[in-house]
């Protein structure tokens, strides 16, 4: 039993009074926000309308995990983060260990699923493996085995720990093996029990790393891509079917459909093409003006800089500062990752100045390197990038879902209304 | 190449003006609403934050599909539903006959969707199997082919519209051979082109039917539950993950991970075992003081009366008054029936008295009924109820992706905030 279990459950009655004390107990007929007719329009934006306790982005300090800004995290590994993200606390080293071995007992994929992987077509996306890997074994759920002998509703959160012990487990073993059945890469790579869950990931996808800098881009990868609120589409989707009491096979399988999207987890790999677009173009690293007037016929043909620019962000993302670290570290050579830094040097200028100062953030958001360093140590099949992406998010999903349910939050379910609705009390307003 | 998709066409200038000028043209930063700290602790419970066309519920008179009270509309067929979910009429006996061909044209279910059903552990649960199954052809997705081609904004809403029929036409015979395959009821049963949509999801379920009773109560059980506003879980989470351009493979299926929770999609079963235990306990119908003692001896052990109260409801549900009268003139006879009909005499009476006036809806809602007419055709496996439910709700989904795509509607993203976020903000309003 690792302590991480315990240590949720020691910070639950606190968890709860915050909230029935502190937060409804005083303030629950208080306005906190305004819903404007053009938030209705546009997508709920910057309506205020979930808690969310596990991350939050500053617009100008970016990803804080539970409170710690994320450049201070780099240097973790991601169980590590998991810990983290449900318990406000990096685990000793004594608990680190006990997760690690609790991670490993549940490592083994059922059999079926590969069977259930080689049973679709051969072309199907990595994604949509992916999501059905995780459906696939939602009969193993343990919160559906319990909720159905009549489970205290005060028990929900640990069985959700327990299914969420249970995916995470598994992450590595499934997206490795999606890589390697996908693109035809030879046989499975076992499990190495001696190895982090990071570390494994890495060694599963079977890329030749003599020097182990490709798995520690894992790790920082994993790290990095964690969390991100309550209210992106991934996140959002998950915690609104985990909200029906769906288990988190479904929710989790649900929060990988959204990630799925173009405009949602698909950045990274659009960035890298942007990327190798310029270095095909010049055949290798252009000088500074040519990279000048190449950004600026981008915009001027009305295209987007690929990875620049932030929904919630007004600075340098600093998860973008944590990979270019890395990259200065270890690829400097390379010339993607010097077209990566050119096009730092270049693009926030011409964005401020092209856009006549309305551009509200004209810096690299994470997108805007990860695909490069990725691509660096020969993962050049971008539609994996996702699955990737995928198995850090789901640490986000899990600890969301273990927290909500501790807190025994309620069904989500906002309230629709119909234009001619709408447009009624618009006039009654008038 | 159906009028369906020319209807729309034609629709889709005013629709766009609708919100363009006479929406956000004149009120783009009025208030309509705010947002209370109960609510973002609940759910979002009452925020008014979404558009939906397709559908709203009127907390006295029900379900409305695009302004129809839906006992108005409970002798049309399914496919007259959804054309009237998308296009606001209902089609003409030649429209209808375009769209049932288009959905016999594209009725065949790939078969590698039945080898990744078999190679589910045998008691996959029928909803997860429900939701692999659309997942696994997410490859053939037309929006995913063309968004991938360079797709104009202004096409993707016809792009949806494919997939959504492709979708559509396929789900009588997945959702059939679903019910075979999991309880071992023998070979699959083909699509009959003679009949229409609902009818042949009736017999290729392979319920006997000699009279067609029972294809009837499917058409009618297909086309209440098709759509039931923007907020519930099920269509939400398909709204959310659409929003991020993910297709509608992806979308379905969230959406039915979403229906496949406890306190979402399951509630029918609750209500249908509700009523099994009532007729165990008395050998049959309880007399009126029986039932009485019954149900309030159920609510002083602190327990709820299933199917009975709704969340925006304040009135008998107009969908369990038109199963109602289905069963009046069918199964008049039938003893599960006849205590759903002595539950519908006594209970409200009973939860009026018993909550002292505090009970804000005491009457019953469409689950109270709608499993125990099935369970009289024989349709006696519970844990397929909720399948039923998704055929009918991927109407809506499909319908709402189809409106959202031709408005170009953004994508979805609340914000989340922390308790130490709310406390702060809240402590500087006092």
């Amino acid at each position: 039993m690792p302590r991480l279990r315990e240590k949720i459950r020691s910070r639950i009655p606190k968890m709860r009074s915050t909230i029935k004390d502190e937060i409804l107990g005083k303030y629950a007929d208080t306005v906190i926000g305004n819903v404007t007719v053009k938030q209705v329009c546009g997508g709920m934006r910057g309506i205020k309308g979930l808690l969310c306790n596990s991350s939050y982005v500053d617009p100008y300090k970016g990803l804080h995990i539970r409170g710690i800004p994320v450049v201070e995290l780099a240097n973790q590994i991601p169980e590590e983060i998991f810990y983290l993200l449900c318990t406000g606390e990096i685990p000793d080293k004594d608990d680190l260990k006990r997760l690690q071995e609790e991670l490993y007992l549940r490592s083994k994929v059922p059999d079926h699923v590969w069977d259930v992987l080689h049973s679709l077509p051969k072309d199907t996306h990595p994604m949509t493996m992916f999501s059905i890997a995780i459906l696939s074994m939602e009969g193993n759920s343990i919160f559906k085995e319990k909720y159905g002998a009549g489970m205290r509703k005060a028990d929900y959160w640990e069985a959700t720990l327990d299914d969420s012990l249970e995916i995470i487990a598994k992450l590595p073993a499934i997206a490795a093996g999606i890589y390697r059945i996908r693109f035809s890469l030879g046989d499975l790579i076992p499990y190495d029990k001696s190895l982090d869950w990071g570390g494994n990931f890495a060694k599963m996808l079977g890329i030749p790393d003599p020097k182990g800098e490709f798995a520690e881009l894992v790790r920082l990868y994993l790290v990095l891509h964690c969390d991100h609120e309550g209210g992106n589409v991934s996140a959002f989707t998950s915690r609104v079917v985990n909200s029906a009491l769906s288990n988190l096979y479904y929710a989790v399988s649900a929060g990988l459909n959204g990630l799925a999207g173009p405009l949602h987890g698909l950045a990274n790999q659009e960035c890298l093409k942007f990327v190798l677009a310029i270095h095909e173009k010049y055949d290798g690293v252009p000088s500074k003006e040519e990279m000048r007037d190449f950004v600026l016929s981008t915009l001027k043909l009305g295209k987007v800089i690929p990875g620049y620019g932030h929904a919630v962000l007004r600075a340098t993302d600093p998860r973008y500062t944590a990979f270019f670290e890395f990259g200065k570290k270890y690829c400097s050579k390379e010339e993607t990752f010097q077209i990566v830094k050119k096009l730092f040097e270049i693009v926030p200028g011409v964005l401020k100045e092209y856009g006549g100062g309305k551009i509200a953030d004209p810096w690299p958001n994470v997108d805007a390197i990860s695909g490069s360093l990725l691509f660096h140590y020969g993962l050049d099949m971008f539609d994996y990038y996702t699955v990737m992406f995928g198995v850090s998010r789901v640490l986000g999903f899990c600890a969301q879902a273990i927290m909500a349910r501790a807190l025994q939050a309620p069904i989500i379910r906002p309230k629709s209304v119909t234009n001619e609705w709408l447009i009624d009390a618009l006039k009654k307003k008038k």
